[in-house]
């Protein structure tokens, strides 16, 4: 679900880079994804499933599109979020040796550039001097100071791509099992909804608590958001579909 | 689909504050928007429809089912979008405000802070006081410094939640129609799964195309990324389905 986890966690530890704090970046960067994995989980075979029930007769329908949307989301989610975490690492490389060789090959350039990032604040060109004379003694020092402060990137952990895939596909299928139960273990359909649409908002409500404390916009606010979007999504695809439904049959 | 779309675009113009540059860079989020609404929309109704196709006798169904999925989907993306860039623009201020405050209330924490920052880079005490001295004469610009350098943070662009949202929203819809057409033209199931292949794949290897030179990962690389995505998700699909069902009816 698009960056929709930017996690305040997150933007909070950018800013440093001990060790410590590194380990912190990482898990909730694993956190981050088992949200982003979740919250579409839990939301869209939910709502594919609602949206059917309401036009097909069969649940055994309903559980086959609810698992092929699960592996076709799971899998769609994982391996774009390899392929992103697998291109941010490559750029962040590229970048780091374009730097390396500026800092060489054009250092004029790069010292203006020192100089322009300052500017932006109001610091004077003489104040910002010595600071330049520092990062030149330290050519690794000077290269990390222009990826931050030039590009504003940070350098991603290694192997990120693979857990993030993994990560994200097995949080999707997690969440998107909860709302099917229900349709494979009930036989009605109009019984498997009920209890599809109580133990789905329930958990949506439960994971936007807990997502809600910990990037910290508020526990209540949080659950009441999930619940808001899972519902949303899952009352549209109903009427969408029972429309769609009635308007085939009368044809 | 997570943050496939980090462009590389967005990140190169991070790092400058000047108007031209942040209208540069309020496009970019309009195409990074409609890149995370098109693959995930040209992907996952595809391999759903492609996954039913093997599996039920009525197109009917397949389109019912799919548009179903658009509508779950395009309002999770699209309220999940907006969602998290209301809530960044949130955090944003918050922090800002809270900056504005320390620098008041503990100026000298927040003194020490710039040391910090700078000693990450091997900048001495001595050094970086000229930097702290003229980020003093100016506490706008001192609270716009330490946004950027002890947190990270960027100023959101102003009412981008709509837009993100209705960007993300449209481009998915647009996406995961493309897929439907056949369902919704030809009778035959496998004619109609057949025809979808064909056309969905061909988007998905234009889209990739652009968004590989847009991004600047190359055109050929992008487009195979986005064809094997898609392929891959909706032959699991298929599979899954097909061996459900087979499984169902031999019961």
């Amino acid at each position: 679900m698009t960056e929709a986890v930017h996690t305040h966690h997150e933007h909070r530890t950018h800013g440093s880079h001990t060790p410590h704090i590194e380990g912190h970046f990482e898990s909730s960067e694993i956190v981050r994804d088992i949200v982003i994995g979740l919250s579409d989980g839990l939301t869209v075979p939910f709502a594919l499933a609602a949206g059917l029930s309401g036009a097909v007769a069969s649940s055994r329908i309903v559980v086959l599109a609810g698992l092929a949307e699960i592996a076709a989301g799971s899998i769609a989610m994982g391996l774009g979020g390899y392929l992103a975490a697998r291109g941010d690492a490559e750029h962040y490389v590229s970048e780091k040796q374009r730097e390396e060789r500026e800092i060489i090959d054009r250092t004029h350039d790069e010292e203006q550039e020192i100089y322009e990032i300052f500017e932006q604040y109001s610091v004077p060109r003489a104040n910002a001097a010595p600071v330049l004379e520092a990062l030149k003694q330290n050519p690794t020092a000077w290269v990390d100071f222009m990826m931050r402060f030039e590009l504003g990137l940070e350098e991603p952990a290694s192997n990120r791509a693979h857990r993030s895939a993994l990560t994200i596909a097995a949080s999707y299928i997690a969440g998107g099992l909860i709302p099917l139960l229900p349709y494979m273990l009930v036989q009605s359909n109009f019984m498997a909804l009920k209890l599809s649409v109580i133990i789905t908002l329930l958990a949506l409500a439960i994971f936007g608590a807990l997502k809600g404390r910990l990037v910290g916009t508020g526990g209540l606010r949080s659950a009441l958001q999930t619940v808001l979007i899972g519902g949303a999504a899952a009352t549209v695809a109903y009427l969408l579909a029972s429309l769609l439904n009635n308007h085939s049959h009368s044809l």
